[in-house]
């Protein structure tokens, strides 16, 4: 099995060694989690220092504001981009049919091998069936699969709620589930980061320290966090 | 009463000797517990070592996809199909009305004596009324009862739901219930199976630990888990 | 008052020596807790032991079905069927307006004493408004009583749920309500059963250890169960 | 303030001595608390004992069905109806709009004092709008008091569920509010009684024991009830 | 800032002061806490102790039944009727739309000071959607405000529901929030008020116990209620 | 990163030095947690002692009484209105689709540096479907970002909800969120901030005090609040 590296430090230890190549990852967790960071780490990451090429689709933040935060970590996608090894996709939600399509043809357009799509949840609330969303999500996992893309969904979650992200239907879907914390433990917070499933390969199946540094997320493999964590 | 080995190391012990012959059962269980691996090793190891053959009707995930996983494993499907004794069926929910009739037709081609349907969840969301769901499944158990099969249904359980599947309606259906369980002890985090129901049997009214190895899933007949289980 | 001698070993003494003669007994318990087991309990006891025939009335499983697995407990359903001392009807729910002149027309042929409705959760499905559940229940109840039967309508439980039938509805037609809980004690489960009401009677307040054994289910009268029991 | 005796013994002790005259009082209560049996009591003391003429108005039990069960007690509301001082009135709730006209004119043939709704909660299926329920509930209330007839409401109550009523909207519409509660205390279960709220007046601000014996229902006013109730 | 006297014994320390004048203050409870007492209490003492005319707008509730109720508090509105310095207005909730209008006219007419709408609660069942709701309740608002009203709505709140109305909206639009409470203290229960909100102004941030007295409410405003409030 | 200093004591201190230029803040809590107040003061402070002009608009409450309140704490709003740096917009949201253009009017009009959107939540209820409001936060965000205004979004909180606001959404639209508590120490309530989330800057992690005082909000930065906050 061929693992992709996520380039976030720490985390590859914690999936046994990274992404398995091809695979689908959910990245849940409540707003202010650092889901929109460690994402665009992956992506710098794979183009930068992996040579990877990758597609960031986004739903409803704008390029320009991704590239801007991107920036107070130091990851600077403008070169990326002009070198044809990064490209930001945003697309209206609005015209869902034709999302996947579209992507195919950006993802082909540089040869993408990484993916990020941000997020499921906003597409969620145009397709208002389940039956529909979940469709959507196997259609899109599906073309992420065919097109050889190691991937991350972002998804929200609201706190207290149940499931692994916000409609309790794409953790069924991914090849993977990764979740981040920010509870509480006394008067101040603690933010942890748990791997949930990893499709045909062991994983920690304990709760780890994460901190959101001047240069993105750091994970602490070895050490264990003692949030209390409502899954 | 005449049962069927699973084949899963210590699962036929907690379900007092196997599967009855004919019966269906409801495996359930929250996002990663394991619930296509233990399938897929209930029709492996039926068609490999007991000469059952067997057909995996997908509702979403790609055939190749679930293949690919059981190689790492070590199940390897593609010269079961070849032998005849293995056939795994893809079909699109959204034809539903069609579903019972084409999975009988695969069953009687390769005279299947084991079925694994993945999952019923996935059927639920096309059949949007309860009382169209539940018709549905007592049609498909009636289906695989009449052609003698020994099923697996496999259904999604969100965490923290109540009912043994999704939508509270598989376990009445079920001639027999288990459920995966993936829940936290302090910082780490456990897994544990329990048959909850077997219809004409008496079966371990305990919680049982169980791990997912390279070969597969092992259920630990002899030792009790101590999860926080909610049900 | 008449009282009705269920069969059910240690069940008559815990609700003051049997069922009032015409009364109408809700059994709700969630899957896996022997509902049906009871109930042909209760036909086949009355049929063979006390010369009272009786109709089960089954909206989804299929009298082979019952039939067969009331074998295990060595109730054998066919000589009383040829006697015509019992008879089993198998109705689908979705004609629901025809089901209690059915019901009846069945009931008159072998002038059945005692009655098994397995399940109103079945019917609730089929009658989607709470008004039109409530008046069928009602319908059902008042024909069984003028008929003078004496009946138990077997109701699903979700686990977790309020309420002692899986709408909160029949719990309040019915004479008498009778719960089956298998519920956790540490890493084990235990089964427990509990009488919540018997209309102009006395029943024990206490909740009950059964077991679920090869001739059938047995109440211990005696003993209390120590479950957790939500309710 | 003149108050009327329900003619339960224990039940005027903590209403500060009985129903303020022509308030409506809310009684509710879980499955097999004896709602039914209280109300019979205060009707049939109502008639027997202080020569106050009642009517009782029943929207599914069957009259036969009620004056069967309070047999049990000892009441017999047979010569009581042929004195003209009692009066069963069975009301399809279907036909909704003229349920508060009819029940007017039978309050006025016997000129009664007392009068009983069982109940309310049955009503409210009919009433699928909350505030068409709520009027019917305070037009009911008003002519009521009109007719200076001192009443019991009826409710059910779902376990665990919140509100005094099935619907939490009786209770701000009746005077007063009395629920009846059946709740575990360890392995066995407790009745219990609570005076919620009385217009214009104190009452018990404690829970009381009560039992159900063979001469209907006897609340003990000095001894106090630990039952572990939700509200 | 200008305040006014509620009149009600307790009350006004624990607002320092009193209602600041032309406020709308929300005063909510669950069944039996007092409400009506607490704002008939404020309007009585308005008109006969301060000389400020009030007007008491009941949407359910009959005029003379909250008149008689009164008379047990020794509270007599008849003269201040008469006198022209207390208008009772009984208004259909039906026609929603005239509501704000009417009660204008009769605010002008007797140049009220004090207003109490009884209760917002009963209006919202005709404003189904809740963006009408929340507009009648701002138009409401606004009037009262334009008027130099000092004023009081009314609410009904469910046990255990969250929010500080029966709808969660009340509390956004009005000035003040004034929660009562009737909770348990072990086997017996306890009022207590609390002060939730005051714009423009400090109050109390404790729980007071109350009482329901012959001579109306009183409010310990220098003790503590240890009652264990959800909010 | 330019950083707007919001003039509320204490509150810089514990964003890290203040709210990064350009960014939308989400401001959320219970009733009466002083929302408002904050706001008003942020805009106040804005203006008067920053030079930094400042829109407030509101969709419910009138700008009399917003101007009014805020004169408690010292802040006169008129003189600013004069000159020409603060503008008060008063819009009903019933006219939804015109805001953002008619908000983007009355900034450029100023030259707005600092906005209040008071409230998110009145918006919500005529935006029925959640990606309509969505897509409007959004469409909000991105003119307030164009403008380069540094804005805070109220939104309302029910007690007890999960989410960061009304319905779950703004938290995940807005850079920034803080919410405010006011929730119970044993007999009495304390009132306690916390900054949730910061886009692209690090920020406090605990919970701190925060008081209503004579001249506004203060927050104390270097204390920790122990109220039990939901989240």
């Amino acid at each position: 099995m061929d693992r992709i590296k996520t380039g976030v430090p720490g985390l590859d230890e914690i999936m046994s060694g990274g992404i398995p190549q091809g695979q689908t990852v959910l990245l849940s967790g409540t707003a202010g989690t650092g889901k929109t960071i460690l994402a665009s780490e992956f992506i710098y990451m794979g183009a930068k220092k992996y040579k990877e090429p990758g597609v960031y689709l986004s739903f409803e933040e704008a390029p320009e504001s991704i590239k801007k935060n991107s920036l107070n970590f130091g990851w600077d996608f403008s070169p990326l981009e002009k070198d044809g090894i990064f490209s930001f996709v945003k697309y209206d939600p609005y015209h869902v049919d034709d999302i996947v399509n579209h992507l195919e043809g950006r993802i082909r357009e540089i040869s993408a091998k990484r993916v990020v799509v941000d997020s499921v949840s906003a597409l969620s609330f145009y397709l208002r069936e389940d039956a529909n969303f979940r469709r959507m999500l196997f259609n899109l996992s599906n073309v992420l699969e065919k097109l050889d893309c190691t991937s991350i969904l972002i998804s929200e979650i609201l706190p207290g709620s149940t499931g692994l992200s916000r409609h309790g239907l794409a953790e069924f879907v991914a090849d993977a589930a990764v979740v981040l914390y920010y509870n509480r433990v006394d008067a101040s917070f603690s933010r942890a980061i748990q791997v949930w499933k990893m499709r045909g390969s062991s994983h920690s199946e304990r709760l780890h320290p994460y901190k959101i540094t001047e240069s993105g997320i750091t994970v602490y493999p070895k050490e264990e966090a003692f949030i209390d964590a409502k899954h």
